[in-house]
């Protein structure tokens, strides 16, 4: 599995405050990074993150985070890191605490990725080389810059050439649209490239609060826009009910072929860090299909890594396979020794 | 702003208890103190501290706290450090969790602070600089020492003088009073020093459980209140419930001319550490009285602030105005990105 | 009082995963040494703990907890700490959060306390010299090796030879027994030391989930178990609810004279780790017992004393007495300054 | 005494490297802002910093750490933070341990303070407002951008047109220059500015290196530098030997009126975190100056806090005023208590 | 081996300095304990302190650290722990690096064991009880408080008619004598109790600097001692010479019967936290006494254990006696795997 | 590059002593893998490790660790890791400081990797694959097990047959020999395997102190080896001086055909941390022969990478290429910026 997007440093300052805070804990991140680093800790599935990263030692820092991940940091092109016009991607990120929301603060200007162009990478031979059956990007690498949704635009092409499925993340950052359109614009660029996606996360008009899941409203939602793009097969949503930054209800849904498939519902869980979860459900849908299991299944296993990925620091879960599957099966959090 | 009180140190053991931890954070506390604190770093308003520190290493660290809250450090007296007879206060708390209640152990004997005496500082040189158009102090610093209420009762004659609001807060510690009459003699010192005030955060016989919170009898309780001291014009409170150390209900109330104003109530709040909400409810109410907001706003805005005060480490709030505005608007604790 | 066990290092990755942690906090740990640290360092009983160690630097960070916890480490038996084949034992263990459950590894092959055996204790002096009142032990020591089982029956006859109560919970450990017989050979064990037996924490045939106590259950299991071991006098148990990692329900029972003596139940109680609740549970009501109090109070104290135990990281309790009484006298959580 | 410059924050891995680090530390930084910052904390005078930021969570960090050095922070310039535009200036730096150098990573492209213009400050009112009697700024500063040095110049005006003396650090750093002319094109801009310089840190053609020191190469470089610019009065430099990141020697020398001032020699210094030790010669030297002392006095003052400087982590010193003294009274080192 | 003395808690803000520390590592100290605890622990010899702390959390957690020491707890006198009237003794202590010195700040007004009086405790119990050979105490302890010279002598009196042989260290603090009469008033209480001593830690008149050596200005200094006491046996000091806080030379000397000893010398030997080494030395030596060594061995023994004392955070050492055994013999710092 | 040995979990007090730490930080370790590890993420070589582990937590967190450094860890043979019979080694090391010499406490019995067996691993595959040319194995791994020098043996012959150099470090361990023969039975051993190898790590008879290097002595016993050993061509020595954990002298020495090569000698050089510097220099050296550099360069690179390697905590080198070319070019230890 190729996933195409940023591949982002995130800065936490944990139980502090960004605006007080004296020390900062380093993670990596990124939406369309976390899909394949879930596949690849998690579901132990061999993936790798297409990105482009200045050469100095933060871009070296994120390196060795992909690393880590066990994600393939062979494709990574790497830029002249003199540090002034091409940059690494780096967001500050609170995960909040009861009352107290979560908040972040993006710093991705001028990044090396951003800069990517058309014709730059050849995307035959990574399709070829890793026999690649699927291919991920989404809404936030399309969003970076004015050619990006172009260089996702090429991938895809590719990966379809190449057999590969094709998966788009709707994922919407105020912070990089604000000036250039808003949520208008986004959904522009979305438009130009859903005729190339099969499975897309995210179902337009669509209202993912959980107490307000009616499958009537969600059936219509999905199905106008299968009826829109011709070739989208599988659309996903997480569904979820925020009652304090500490405790949410979760659950997903999946549309295909006419038919709806809903995982469990969870409530009143204690959140940890909710940054990432919806990442966190894609890769799990994406293993259960890449694993050839039915679509309950796949959405089951994506709510319940979601789930975990709620439960560590980070924008990534620490789970394993045993852990999502206990969970899918109803595991009562005892210890066992 | 001007507010009159100790700036004590606390040693905090976090996760741990104080009696096997072999680490503290450290923290700037001190009931009076926090009011300006709040007032100056999240209201964004000036504010000076009135107290007295011994000058050495531990009283410089007191004065690092300060600077770092942009509350004026220049009216701080300092005395000579050399350790024995005057020394700086400390405190030793923890944050409780669950059926394990916060404990603390203070260290304040014989304080700089609590040495004070009427005659030592220029009261309507600091009132006409500063054009201050609020006094506050309260209970703790009268309950320091023998002389601490009359330094108190000068400042409020010249803050009255001056044309500032004067505002006292209730607040009484066992471990002040204890050896020395207990909460009859506090209310008898508070009792010679409320004919000066004319916003008093709490209020004499009254349960301040949320649970059984009952208008008539607040208004009741208010009205004895405002009748016994003729100058007095507000009556506040918080009102709360202790489901666990990590759960309380939260809300606030207030009275004047006759009309109560109370504050939403929220319900099952996850509670980090409650210590210093009552202060940073003093806080917000101030703020919102100095900002020229009506009273409902203001006690909305004490309530919300205290609540944003439980959900990080330390007395004080880490805040921003906006964050505080947001909860009082009903703000979901959703992430924005 | 004295206990027969082993003393384990606990290595806990706090928020993290063994799996991806870069450090880890180490604490003292081993269920049956777990009760003797209680009832020391808690409730200030003069206790020892009876085991050995290898004499390297594990072995002697081993020493440092037993000492820092007040219980005398003079009947530790020492072995040459080459390290091959003699080793200290160790383990890893996460304490879950919300929805992800707790989790170990346990590194405990080839230890001393393993190859303790019968004849090298002289069990007579220990009791003499301690006037020891109460003897314990448990189900992980004797899983641990072929001859623990002897070196239990061989100190429970020398316990009752010197009129010492003896106390045994049935602790089950799979890791110990899975590929030696499992529950049923652990079974067997138990059954060979039970004649010896006072007071046993662990009730056979009964379900011990508290929305499922039904106290003519437990009646006929504790009463079957009576009949079975006529030396024994008193069945207790923890009667546990785990919503969650993070959120249990938890009270306890006991058995004497026919007579049932149920905790009161608390629910929906904030969890920070689970493990070592049980012992708590154990050293609680031992304490009841020695302090002569009756056993309404020593099953309140027990259970007490794991709720207290369930709010501080590692296995070990940090409450103090008055801490436990006020928990039983239904102390509200506030803060006391 | 006021500066203009950049607040940077510091990002620092202490023992770690920054492309393998799981955290960093954050400190305060920037060359100009340092010089204000060891005025007012250490040297107890007051001070301003002129510089820009981009209102959000981090430039609030940085307004946080201003206050709690003592710097009045109410002449920042506050730029609206979206993020992409107008950013904080950061930096990763490693400190460096014997053979392994000291390392950087800036990341200040797009600041705020870069886009600074003539005629957005009110300098006279600045000037006027503080009875400002110092003026600094330097090389970093004016490397930041095409509009930065005409904001020295204007600012240097105002300083001298209301009375003020004019300092100048000529601080190359390649980071900043190396696309846009190098050393060469730095020096261009510095001689621009150095008309309107009373006192400048750093000689133009001379061997710092203490071991090659050479009193009569140093009078001929100083007064090249006085001939060529008028108004210059002093000039000086620190004098240094790096044997390893751990260990320097130390000193300093200045110029005036035909008259070397040389601090005495530090050998084999231990070295903790060498950053930031020229801008502390610089606060100590002025502190010297503002305070009527000899230029000796200065001298020594200086090389005794940039060896200070070196003792602590962060770019700045923690020292006190007596501390400073008592190394330049030859103090050894010795505990007292 | 009994000592007399307080226990101290230390704060110490490791790399940080007081006044700007953000958290303080505790460790205990207190010059008389020190010496019990190095026995203790690392000399493996039975060993008690008599001393009075208030019942409060924070003298718990000195009891804690006395446990943890493996110092027997039980003589402790526990006084009601308030707080006002009777507190524990704390001090703050940074290690200080190269050229920045040590510095601390004591805050022992009005301790527990500064209001011990004679007749409070029974020493014949205690000296009979423990079979103690040894008595030690100091003059940091004389110096508490009026009533402490004469416990002292209450407890040294006690010890000779019991058999042990007394100690005493000559330590002096000017924090606690600058007010009432220096050092002058410390002599005279020490002259009053040295006719009870036999081996005495300081040489009076005696210039300790390594570097000033003089085995014949030693040998006067000492026999001139032995004239004026004469139950006295045994003068020893430490000899230093402070190169930086980092770099110390040291070495030992001892004198009896007309004979001198002196331990090897130690050059540029890196130190990373020396406050502790002198009492470090006190228990190597008397160890060496104890254990019926030769009086060069007793020497050099305190020199290797105050050497190691020296490389570890802290007042204590953490060496065993294998490790001081070696050094003694000269190890090369060689890592044994 | 194929290496084959153990990956070893480090368990690290940093400051602290093992035997009194609370906290550990982990790191990987393992002499052989070092080699592979340095050469990965150093020198950017595709390298693979050949080990076995259980699996379990531990030995998944090893895993985490090898693919961090970039090692290729799909050659690990995952064991069952039930716990009992198969375990993951792991070390606890104290770095030492000054005086203080490392000290460590292996736990290493039973380990997956000492049970691997002859015909297990298909090697022929794994330099096929790979098309590897070099292969490294060492004293470490073949003294786990009696069966360990048989896989080695089989190993290199595999190697040599596809064309891979082989290497070996002659590295000794007491540890793992003290029981079964010491140094002579481990030379009989190396013995059986040198006749396989091509570089060979490590002189016999022959003094490796700096101080006592003698070009001529050191052709004596090299050239002894290539004489025993027909197919062995370099032999190769770091050379050493320990002053003190803190500080020693460091060189290397080569010997092939005749010559000698001497890399030049640091002196007096700061250390941090010295395990793991020989495993540094070995990965310096051999990929100065991989690059087809002369040795002459290879043996400055490998005293280079181990100089650097000793500057951060851990076994291995935090360094990059560029770092150890600038030390190799004798880098001044200045802050670049």
């Amino acid at each position: 599995m190729v996933s195409l997007g940023e591949v982002l440093l995130r800065f936490d300052p944990e139980n502090e405050r960004i605006h007080t805070a004296r020390s900062f804990r380093v993670f990596d991140g990124g939406a369309e990074y976390n899909v394949a680093r879930g596949l690849a800790k998690v579901f132990r599935r061999k993936t790798a993150i297409v990105t482009a990263l200045a050469d100095n030692a933060l871009g070296r820092l994120a390196e060795d985070f992909v690393l880590q991940a066990g994600v393939d940091a062979s494709e990574i092109v790497w830029r002249s890191g003199g540090g002034t016009d091409t940059r690494n991607g780096i967001y500050f990120i609170e995960r909040g605490f009861g009352l107290r929301a979560p908040a972040s603060c993006f710093d991705r200007a001028n990044t090396a990725v951003s800069q990517l162009k058309t014709g730059e990478i050849n995307w035959h031979e990574i399709f070829n080389q890793y026999g690649t059956r699927w291919f991920h990007t989404g809404g936030v690498f399309v969003g970076l810059s004015e050619t990006t949704p172009e260089v996702a635009k090429e991938a895809m092409q590719a990966a379809r050439a190449n057999g590969a499925i094709v998966s788009f993340d709707l994922n919407y950052r105020d912070s990089l649209w604000k000036n250039k359109g808003g949520r208008e614009a986004a959904n522009a660029v979305n438009r130009e490239l859903l005729p190339l996606v099969d499975v897309v996360f995210g179902a337009m008009d669509f209202d993912a609060r959980l107490s307000h899941f009616d499958a009537e409203k969600f059936r219509q939602a999905a199905e106008k826009m299968l009826s829109e793009f011709a070739d989208l097969k599988i659309v996903c949503s997480t569904l979820r009910e925020v009652h304090s930054a500490s405790r949410h209800d979760l659950s997903a849904v999946c549309f295909r072929n006419g038919e709806i498939f809903k995982a469990k519902s969870y409530e009143n869980i204690e959140v940890l860090d909710r940054v990432g979860s919806g990442d966190a459900f894609a890769s799990g849908l994406i293993y259960g299909l890449l694993a050839e299991k039915d679509l309950q299944f796949a959405v089951e296993c994506g709510a319940a890594h979601a789930l975990l990925a709620m439960t560590t620091p980070g924008d990534n879960s620490t789970a394993t396979l045993e852990e999502v599957e206990n969970l899918m099966q109803g595991a009562s959090g005892n210890v066992k020794r």
